[in-house]
């Protein structure tokens, strides 16, 4: 039997809804994206499940980012007691969320709502070698890839991807540099708002880093190992396997979309399940994003992280899914068409 | 006692949140104006009420709409029965929903789920004179009023406001244009999608109306029963009473904005109340919102009406108010500042 094309079906099921055509812009396209990913005309977007992956970056010891390293810990003690924007988020638009500790240096053992899995206690300075050996590396992989296999499990059908880590806009902006090939003075921003000093210190560490590191950018594996952090590691590794069970996922901002770049370098096949939520104030976000092709949902400036993004966007990714299940087509609704 | 000035109590509270300063962007600002219009720092977006007023314009037998005007009754039919866009999505955002015939020209008054308050059976065709005579648009402005007294009296606090009328983004560009004084080229624009013979058409009869109407302008009440319809001076009214309740109002696409634009022309203490959900497609609404100083929240390409970009911005308009009132502050949470 022939696979049937639901990019097609949804396509046309849309354009006899009783709307002129087209007249529902980009909820349309993202109404057939989820009909092509999940093979169905009448795609479901929750339960939904906000994956935070927290780790720490060697890297944050040359001064690049506004906030201590310690940080990333505090951070992690503020999800754990749902006073996070990501905690307030989930919970308004009905998202679960997981925080996953993958690599932050300090005992989070205590912690209650923490997923324990740390690697190790952050990465090393990528300045000096790879942030990661690869078998870290590998091991953060599947931690991501674990939890999209839980989500399968626990019937979740849509994952809305964040992280946390003082330092990893360093990183991903280093990641976004090797593989688009964009100059650092256009990727590299301000992340959560550093000065003048700490962009120019920041620009020097990424061009350092890629000049020590240029014989990995044709081996994607490998490069996130030299250049990523545990975070983006677990993040590409979650898209990876969430594309095997159809799942949609739902990319956040600048690091969660290095993540994305770095999977779909490493499985092309996964760039279908992506949907981007937002362009956040981070300058290289958007040409990474121009990158991948794509026009994310919002454009609110955010410029936070931790899945913020991605799980705002999930009220209007499902409102687009009940647009292609619920609405009444011209000939159930007894409407007039387009006079012709 | 002095007045409280909740805008400045809810940018330190916001900006005591455990977050980068600014981090959360547009949110941050929505969430500032809730606390002023509602003066509380912990303001509530829901219960939120869709309004869609239902109304015909004598403009349309003059060939400017790319549907024939009978399709005004049978969306109204369709609205009724629930298989409409804005009865889609108000259901996916988890608002009501009020269809409000007030100027429909077919006996709508079998139909279940519609308030039946009509005014007149469609305007009159503004090239020939006014659209509507002074006491019927004031009929329209009370039955918008009434609507906003309902929604107070049944604890509603956001209101978020949809149209439907053949040949209405007509009638709101030549409003647009009267306000704005911006060319009739530049604001008229292919509603649900009209061929370049009929865009033709369209400029002409709004210049037509505008030069017949010109005495009007300096007077926004007589101009609305000027150029306007039915349905635009009922969201007109609307508009007007919810500010004096403290309501949130949630504005739409062009028409919805055109109401906008004529409320605050009668009473401008009542721009402090709306909030703008998205930019349409239509090339004048992005002049009309400039005008209005204010970017909205999606841009998301619709051209729809019906009250859908303002319905789908209600669960992100709800995210801003849980972001002021449920994070945690940085001495709440134990969590290190920005260096400095």
């Amino acid at each position: 039997m022939d696979k049937i094309d639901y990019t097609e079906l949804a396509r046309n099921e849309i354009d006899n809804k009783t709307k002129p055509l087209g007249a529902l812009g980009q909820l349309e396209q993202i109404a057939i994206q989820l009909a092509t990913i999940q093979q169905t005309l009448t795609p479901e977007v929750y339960p939904a499940r906000v994956l935070v992956f927290g780790a720490d970056h060697g890297i944050s010891r040359q001064g690049v980012s506004a906030f201590p390293a310690e940080v990333t810990a505090q951070m992690m003690a503020n999800f754990s007691n749902g006073g996070a924007a990501i905690n307030v988020i989930a919970n308004s638009v009905g998202a679960s969320i997981k925080v996953i500790d993958v690599g932050v240096n300090a005992d989070l053992s205590e912690l209650k709502n923490i997923d324990q899995c740390k690697v190790k206690a952050g990465t090393e300075d990528f300045t000096q070698g790879p942030a990661m050996k690869p078998q870290e590396c590998n091991k953060a992989l599947e931690i991501g890839s674990d939890q999209a296999i839980t989500a399968f499990k626990d019937g979740i059908k849509t994952l809305a991807l964040g992280e946390m880590g003082i330092g990893n806009t360093t990183a991903a902006a280093a990641l976004v540099c090797a593989f688009t090939n964009h100059q650092v003075e256009k990727i590299v921003g301000l992340g959560t708002g550093i000065d003048q000093q700490a962009l120019k210190k920041k620009y020097a560490v990424v061009k350092a880093a890629i000049a020590l590191h240029q014989q990995t950018f044709d081996q994607p594996k490998l490069l996130l190992a030299a250049l990523g952090g545990l975070e983006i590691a677990a993040l590409t590794g979650t898209i990876l396997k969430a594309h095997e069970f159809n799942m949609i996922v739902v990319v956040d901002g600048f690091i969660s979309t290095a993540a994305a770049l770095t999977a779909c370098q490493i499985n092309p096949n996964v760039r279908g399940n992506l949907i981007f939520s937002h362009q956040s104030a981070e300058q290289g976000h958007k040409l990474a994003l121009e990158f991948l092709n794509t026009r994310p949902i919002l454009q609110l400036n955010l410029r936070l992280g931790e899945g913020t993004g991605a799980a705002l966007a999930l009220p209007i990714i499902h409102t687009a899914a009940k647009i292609l299940a619920d609405m009444a087509t011209f000939e159930q609704a007894g409407v007039s068409g387009k006079e012709s």
